[in-house]
């Protein structure tokens, strides 16, 4: 079976990535890129990496491009989606890397985003309790952000086993490709290399409230969860620190064991040996999060700490994952796991 | 009046970075520079932008090369200072950037440094609620570590007013010179470019116990802080993400309020007008420290952010600024508030 | 003597880096900034690390705004400084950072720049041949390219003296910050790390007929020179690699003479001891150019290496260099030898 | 058919290279992992990225390991190879990372490395001219340094065709990586970010003898190089600037022409569009060189310049392709083309 794959918003960081992975799938033949105010360029002009496709041309961003493919990428801003996959129609995977349907609750979404709430689809990290279930046989799905696919696989095994209490905090470091291409004064490489800054603290970024609806629905409960992005000199990945306080009774070998149970038997989610302490690095390219966890007994928190690549396993690859467990590929098929590093 | 200073462990960072100052330094007159196993080589050989001291010859760490300064600055390993500043005598002024006299309680050192404990010194940070009481005058100085300084003044007034409760999360992304010059495998550039990585998760680094105690000190009463350290792709700077559940009845404008009394009239912490966050990069090479804060009311929590450059006001920077308040010259003299940047 | 200094361009990189040095000059103080666009804000915007100066607004770039001062500097795009210091008059000293009075050849200025000439001004190297002649009392002074800078000053000596063919080739790496604040797609922080480009191959950079102009005034003649500019993953500094072919008889004794003669009595170009190689780092933040030289007998090429720190020496620093020949102050005030390292 | 292979200095960063592209071959099964000092360790203590093998043990780099494998990579600093190669037998293929076998004269080696000739082993750069002659169907193959690489390919197409003068500059800018994990000062992260520095200047880099003979093999006769190598704050990439005085009578058309035909159907040497220049970031894990060329007429000098990654076209993905053609494999299988960016 050749599936045949078409990427909107080629010409950004998220389809580019969608396109190096896509080239490796031993399934997919890859049809129509297209971009918004970069079509009519080729694509070799936007991602020179990406040699055999140098020479394809980028087309308007419209269904009637979009049409006639098995599967189609959005790699776009938020807001466009619900309106070309309806467009599409129902035979057609729609695997959409954008925010416009991964929250449930319409009042969250006009809080966050504004105006009516796209709808809901099936909410792409298979890995959480149940996550695996609207996946299968999908047409439709929604792959999370960057921040909430690490963040919840690092805190939803403890909530779910209900070993913390349900209030967390995550402080995650990230690598510039996360903010995408725009550009943007604090986004220059002479502003960003040599330091550290903070955005969107208090609660403000946008991935907070995919985070805690991951986290609530784990723990079947409301998790207050505070997080705050932090943008360091690095072109890939994300860091992140997640803790709770830890509930009495539980010690550092039932932890383990809640973490070993849940992602034992998953093919890109490693609980790192003990001592071993998640980098980025190990995971740059590949659909892969690494965690390891311990407990601060001095403060009274597990102390939980996840690696990814944000646009493999954050973006691209968490996408292209979705889409093999939607056609009933083998899930892992075209997807690293081996990290390039050094 | 010239005061004549020397530099134990001279050829280390925080040597370099506290000659990078004295040179500029209006009252000192750089005397001897003495180093362990580079004792025989030039300053230069080590830190070729030092370019008036570059034919300064290092001599081997002992007292017969130190007395005779009215200042020995001490960048060393701990348990190098106890010794060295009994030999010394009571009319120098010995300023160790060491551990070795920071932590008060006996028991603590002994767990996180272990041996006997070296004894308590007035402790470097002036802008700590009474900071300069035990300053002033000073023969003997714990300049403290490069994480608590920045810490300690992101969350000291927050507990010193009981706006938050005593139990905080701290997250503090640092450079890599903060490791110091040791030939350490994870500290090779191809290991540490292009990833983030954390150490000394759980409660495990060495800066915590000291961190604790500043922050007890000024809540009168126990506070308890999980603080976990990430290692990102820089070489200078120290952003720290602090945050503590807020009390009821506070807000924002009571929790400004608190930091603008605190450091209103600090010539080196800065409370960032509102809508600017701290960055690292604006602090590089300056004795500063840059804070900002908010609450987010959803998660309940105060979260204050502050950067600092870990070698200047985190280690050289601050240890010259007591200097000048132990000798009884001018505060700021020598010290630089415009940092660095691009 | 005060001088009353004003920065036009005071958003931009060049003008950010003027204010930290003029900060710090002892004879200056700081009057009016202007902007472009973004005349109506803060400074502190623009520049967080200039405390000081956070609060001070900028005004619109105009004759109106800059009169009455001892000293304009000028950190504009080209085209802007000759009808800008004819409205100034003759009794204020305009250092102009930009392009437009660096090129004596009036169809060089139209083949490089497009347009008119707009005439030359006294060229900002004073540690060039008679490189001080024209700038002691100037009140116009244009100041040197960054890559220029650093070029010119490695290898002058060597055609100066005749020890080398009059064909030279030069390699310099540089920061991206050399490009200012521009918003440029390839500028974009997770295009720049991790990566190593060029760009104006094969002559097409414009600082290489001023280069040209420089070398072949040392040599009396004219000097070939093929120039290519590489951007490196920093946000500071350029390091030139220039060779050229050595002339029969020369040995590697006289070629160090030559250098050690041209340099010996300069305060901010220093000849590395043998076997130290300069490195963009030891330069950082100070007025200086490190140098050493070699002589590959093998290739039968004099390789003379040089580093300097784009914004300070190759820029900012530079023209305050200038200013204070201009005004008779000390050369050197103002202007730091010891570099930001590591 | 399978093959099966060995990696003696797995742990090393070529080792870590070639492990990671044997993973994802087709017809590659891994046999034994060895090392030096790392003997007893896994191989995840050292790989962290290399999830699949985490849990291998690392065994001694003795004959005894690995006999019984198909091919042997050997990863190893120089003057190992050959009595390893001897003990092994002439039916297993070893592919040499290391020096030992590259250079054809015994004086050139007793020069740059000392001692006796180890022999010369059929050379593994396919692309050049003739190229793949003594490698198909090797037993013994010498992979080039990552410089000569990416340098000859650069240079070779000029000298063969003779539209230079036989006298070339190379500057080549290298990540770090580059310089394998020996514990170094001058490799820590702090000396390496934010600096550009030189090394090996004046041809005394162990790589210009090879590169030399590359060069001087596909002129046809003796050719001068200047070799200069820059180590940039990147992990990984070369980017080498490269020129020589072009011929009277050639023009541009005729030298693409000349790149045009040499690498014309080649599927790992791509010359670029016009107007696009080589980037490393593109060539990222890909077994790749990007090509650009230009004549300065000022200058009277063709600029060629060429980026690969040094650890994959440069060091592993060469030794895999030369596995490749030495088995009668398909010369591609297991090997990259498109790199990871950003």
């Amino acid at each position: 079976m050749t599936v045949r794959a078409a990427v909107a918003g080629a010409s950004g960081y998220a389809g580019g990535e969608l396109l190096r992975l896509l080239l490796a799938h031993p399934d997919v033949e890859i049809g129509a890129l297209t971009a918004g105010s970069n079509a009519g360029s080729s694509l070799g002009e936007h991602h020179p990496n990406l040699v055999p496709l140098a020479d394809r041309m980028l087309v308007d961003t419209a269904a009637t491009e979009l049409a006639g493919h098995d599967v189609v990428f959005l790699a776009l801003p938020h807001g466009h989606s619900a309106a070309l996959a309806a467009e599409l129609g129902d035979d057609v995977v729609v695997v959409d890397c954008g925010a416009d349907h991964r929250l449930n609750d319409p009042t969250a979404w006009e809080r966050w985003y504004g105006g009516e709430h796209p709808g809901t689809w099936p909410y792409g990290i298979p890995e959480l309790p149940g996550g695996r279930d609207g996946l299968r046989g999908a047409n439709r799905i929604a792959v999370p952000g960057c921040f909430p696919t690490v963040s919840s696989l690092a805190l939803a095994p403890a909530v779910a086993a209900g070993i913390v209490e349900p209030e967390a905090v995550v402080v995650a470091v990230t690598g510039s490709s996360g903010a995408g291409r725009a550009l943007k004064p604090h986004l220059l490489s002479a502003e960003v290399m040599g330091s550290a800054s903070v955005y969107g603290v208090g609660g403000a970024h946008r991935h907070t409230p995919e985070l805690i609806q991951n986290l609530s629905a784990a723990a079947g409960g409301d998790v207050a969860v505070s997080f705050t992005p932090v943008l360091a000199p690095m072109a890939r990945g994300i860091l992140a620190t997640c803790s709770a306080p830890v509930r009495d009774g539980v010690d550092a070998e039932a932890a383990r064991k809640v973490y070993d149970q849940a992602y034992g038997d998953e093919p890109f989610v490693h609980v790192l040996p003990e001592g071993s302490w998640p980098q980025t690095s190990a995971t740059v390219g590949a659909n892969t999060v690494h965690l390891q966890l311990t407990i601060d007994w001095d403060a009274g928190r597990l102390v939980v700490v996840g690696a990814e690549d944000n646009l493999t396993k954050g973006t691209a690859g968490g996408a292209v994952q979705c889409m093999n467990l939607a056609l009933g590929l083998d899930e892992t098929a075209g997807l690293p796991v081996a990290g390039l590093a050094p």
